[in-house]
């Protein structure tokens, strides 16, 4: 499959989360049209374990959907920083703790049909309590959640955010078992 | 928490795929700030299943970020149809084929940060070919691939799209089950 030839490419926007551009293209059957982009910085998105193996959640409220929503802390990676500081920093913020250990897990384009935006997925552990301020995260409310019950907030749709429903599975599905194993490796060897 | 009190709202784009449009808010501390907002049509995403269960995904080249994508078929809900019917569209334009069986087993917002886009996740199956044409659908290749792979392509990252993997972790893990024992349940009558 060709890629599309950019023929002219002009900003329709600037702004302070994301730009907009449009892209004039010869597209796959080779006739000339327009792709509207939104250009975002890439993020970090992360699942939080706290001392009980519990997952942090943040509870915030979503202007573009006008609801409150449940999400795991996520945000963009700030110039000069790289993914590994921006998850050390997001998690001081929106959930005041720093994390002791981490490791990229995962990532994905979050709207990849007009957009830029590509988050890493970490997950987090280990966590000491360490605030830092930011702008906007005074009204994010925690919330340490256990795995079966993240479960079925999922499949209820009370958790409902495409990031972190993706972000939790993912470690519902490939990285608890190993940290079970690796449990179990731990007590065996205490015996 | 309480919700943020719109002051004023302004468009700044009208495009073709979305709008953008800045609201004057009251944020949580009380102070005036303003959002971005990426204002754009709910969507269908459908996990489509062969007649031997595999899933069908579809391949195409995404100018956003000039990468080809594997990712389950999707699409907007167009003006006067409800999910189903762009369910049933948008197979037969993506992967050629109409759904005899179609079952809603989810949802979530892609980006709710900054972006009002809602997804509906969708099963379908009974899958028959029926072709409908479809702008910018002709650059679009489709791939049947076992449950066993998806989750390897998953980990791997060769599926890196958000509404993807929330969508076939979502199947995965709620609904291949499900059909699983409704297959035990039947080959049971069978004898």
């Amino acid at each position: 499959m060709a890629e599309e030839k950019t023929v002219s490419s002009s900003y329709v926007f600037k702004g302070r989360a994301f730009d907009v551009r449009i892209d004039t293209v010869i597209n796959a059957e080779g006739h000339e049209t327009t792709r509207e982009i939104v250009e975002h910085v890439a993020c970090v998105a992360v699942v939080p374990l706290n001392a009980d193996g519990d997952i942090v959640l943040v509870k915030q409220y979503r202007k573009a959907v006008e609801k409150e929503l449940l999400e795991i802390p996520a945000g963009g990676i700030e110039p000069g920083e790289n993914p590994d500081e921006a998850v050390r920093r997001e998690l001081q913020e929106e959930i005041g703790c720093y994390p002791g250990k981490i490791d990229r897990i995962g990532g994905f384009y979050s709207t990849p049909g007009y957009c830029t935006e590509y988050l890493h997925l970490y997950l987090a552990s280990d966590l000491k309590p360490s605030q830092l301020q930011a702008e906007d995260t005074s009204g994010i409310v925690c919330l340490a959640v256990k795995s079966v019950q993240i479960e079925s907030m999922i499949k209820s749709g009370e958790i409902c955010d495409a990031k972190s429903i993706a972000g939790l599975l993912h470690y519902l599905k490939y990285e608890k078992k190993v940290k079970n194993q690796k449990s179990k490796v731990k007590s065996k060897i205490k015996k």
